[in-house]
């Protein structure tokens, strides 16, 4: 039996159950949710392709309360964690966690939610499958590494799940930003803005925000960078406002 | 005739001979050549595709002393400017000014020069052939907007005509970069540096420098941003440093 850690993570007193010999949510998921949020409307149909302990589509349940959201994890043991967690929050009426891959989903899995979402989300692995110091955890691994779906795999699931003109918003390393346009632009995803993140203002970006519009039109904009802390190391008055604290 | 301006251009005192009523460089020519000179060696072969009036081979004839430069300007007139531009500053026997397409060097035109440069750099039409308000003045309209060449023609001749693992600098608009990373990728260069441009800190950037290597790996570098002026409306010191004053 994996230790778990229980947190009152805010956005109205949400609980969530992790496992961090596994797995923990970082800054990443909740400034990806905050960037989607804008945009989510009353009504929307909502997926988070590879929702983990379903911290996603939590904070999405809190900052857009008039949408139904679906989230999908391929691990079972961060499924059946993600199924506790929106159950404890009672949710379930409109929050809807599957198991799967998402080289599957819209095809053999869930076919009826082919071409419905209004908006989707992602916090895909970062690494390569063949890239960086590979952790001996498979759950870890999973969720960091390119091993059970690729980029592709994700843009592609993200483009078969949307409606035209639907929303993708992604969170990735800077690093990767050209395999971000290219996989995006063939997958139909027009990449229309992208933000940096930096820890501190002065230090290299080290997240990228980017939304892509399915069928959208060619022409890009770059939106101000965001900072997570400031120079004396405290949360920015944007984090903060984002973590509505 | 068209009136004429002679300008002392700094850089060791390069003459430049220019037609106001049909283009004059701007700083974007100049930050271009201070990023692809600090990759140029003793001895490197160097094209400049779309030179207009030659002010880039000028600024890099001295910037990096040791190269040989191409320029290839496909409207006569400024072709004539940059002949003369050259043989003024007494630079003919190291700086090569040609008269053609991007779509036919090194192949009808000048065959030899396939896959034998260092390092290409260009500052091409920035504006789709249908976008923006076109300029009534034909001269200025092939120099802005992507109708002689587009971005696909810029980056397939300078795919064609650099070594493996030879640099290409560009300087183009940020709401291009999808077309910038997709485009250059599809010809064989890898993006692997961008900087952005602002006017000043805190404003979005308006240019993109971008670095590409021919069959170079996938990992992209974002470098600090770049501003023109301080908050007081003066030249920052990086950019008095660029033009070395």
């Amino acid at each position: 039996m994996k230790a778990e850690r229980t947190d009152n993570i805010g956005f109205g007193n949400l609980r969530l159950d992790q496992q961090p010999e596994d797995f923990c949510y970082g800054v990443d998921a909740v400034i990806l949710a905050d960037f989607a949020a804008e945009f989510c409307k009353d009504g929307n149909l909502i997926m988070d392709l590879g929702t983990g302990t379903g911290v996603i589509p939590l904070i999405l349940s809190y900052k857009s309360p008039q949408s139904t959201i679906y989230g999908l994890e391929v691990q079972e043991e961060s499924y059946r964690l993600a199924l506790r967690n929106i159950s404890q929050n009672k949710l379930t009426e409109r929050v809807h966690i599957l198991c799967g891959n998402v080289k599957e989903i819209g095809l053999e899995l869930q076919p009826a939610l082919l071409g419905k979402m209004d908006v989707v989300v992602s916090n895909p692995p970062y690494m390569k499958s063949n890239g960086g110091i590979k952790n001996n955890n498979p759950a870890k691994t999973i969720a960091r590494h390119e091993t059970v779906g690729d980029l592709t795999d994700f843009m592609r699931a993200a483009s078969r799940l949307l409606k035209g003109r639907g929303h993708l918003f992604m969170v990735h390393r800077p690093s990767r930003l050209v395999d971000l346009f290219c996989t995006a632009r063939d997958c139909g995803l027009e990449p229309k803005e992208i933000r940096m993140v930096s820890p501190k203002e002065g230090e290299k970006p080290n997240i990228v925000l980017i939304h892509c519009i399915k069928s959208g039109g060619n022409e890009l904009k770059i939106l101000p960078p965001l900072y997570i802390y400031s120079s004396s190391g405290e949360f920015t008055g944007e984090i903060l406002k984002i973590y509505e604290k």
